[in-house]
């Protein structure tokens, strides 16, 4: 297979599409963020690339608390919005049935069927963005979307954002279980 | 809606299903990642939360380089397996048409159609885990999944680690432009 080599960039799939919320100047605000892994295990952390300029910046270095939450595919209008248009501009604080958790500068999305409370631990300069490395303190699942104590992921439908092409997308079909498929067959 | 509150722990969808390619002991050496994010635009940085105990790790620190390949869906046995056996009992070195790019000791994956060659910037201990945080030197995408010299993600055909059910799928049906369907319309 020819392969074509490109500038480097940041490619990677699939992304998440997923809220963040932050508490500015006492109300709350949310950005959309693909820029966003898992971190470590014990302590639960996360991480968000953030330009260096965002206005949710600022909200999580004042409180250092925020939330992820984890949008429906239903909600792509309002997930999209949230990513073009900034808090300094446009108020988002009724956007969303906001509510609180355990962190009470961590704004929560009712509509999100999953959302994290978060901590602040690190925040890592690497140029263009910082990177807020966070720990997660509480998650909030919606009743509806667990299957025998577990959470089922197409009931959550969560979003995709698909670089490149700048599409959101939802989940597909199961391929195959993981830590199974691939297990050595013994004789 | 009536939300589930569990304790603290690593959720977030989608997660991508990496392979991380290393050299260790002058050979290449393959493992799965799902905790990878993008953390910043310039550089173009990822993140890999790695198992301190991990033999990829010893890899990255002794080279300072790896690789991120981002594998198809029909590859689905040979990504779990590289996840279910470490380096250090099981030579991986043959599982795969291995190939250089620019970087040396970042062994490139021939039949993943995205392959990205990382240099260590940072690693950051986070208890548990370490987060390596890595510059993207260069990317190759196989020719037939380009598109108008756009990547066409679904003629790479990524797969999806679903977390709590333990599942790999593919990515789904498009719903939506980004940038563009949450855009307030002029009247």
């Amino acid at each position: 297979m020819a392969k074509i080599s490109s500038k480097a960039k940041t490619i990677l799939y699939p992304m998440p599409a997923v809220l963040v919320g932050s508490m500015i100047k006492g109300k709350p605000n949310f950005m959309t963020v693909a820029w966003c892994g898992i971190a470590s295990h014990e302590p639960p952390a996360i991480t968000l690339g953030l330009q260096k300029k965002r206005y949710t910046l600022w909200g999580i270095l004042e409180y250092r608390e925020f939330s992820v939450n984890i949008p429906p595919s239903t909600l792509v209008e309002k997930v999209d919005f949230c990513g073009l248009y900034s808090g300094r501009e446009q108020d988002k604080s009724n956007l969303f049935k906001v509510f609180f958790g355990k962190l009470k500068n961590a704004p929560l999305i009712e509509e999100c069927p999953i959302n994290l409370g978060c901590v602040l631990l690190k925040l890592i300069d690497l140029g263009s963005h910082d990177l807020v490395i966070a720990e997660i303190k509480e998650v909030l699942v919606d009743e509806n979307c667990m299957e025998n104590q577990n959470i089922d992921p197409y009931k959550v439908d969560p979003l995709i954002y698909l670089t490149s092409i700048r599409k959101y997308s939802k989940i597909g079909s199961i391929v195959a279980d993981a830590f199974e498929v691939g297990k050595i067959k013994k004789q």
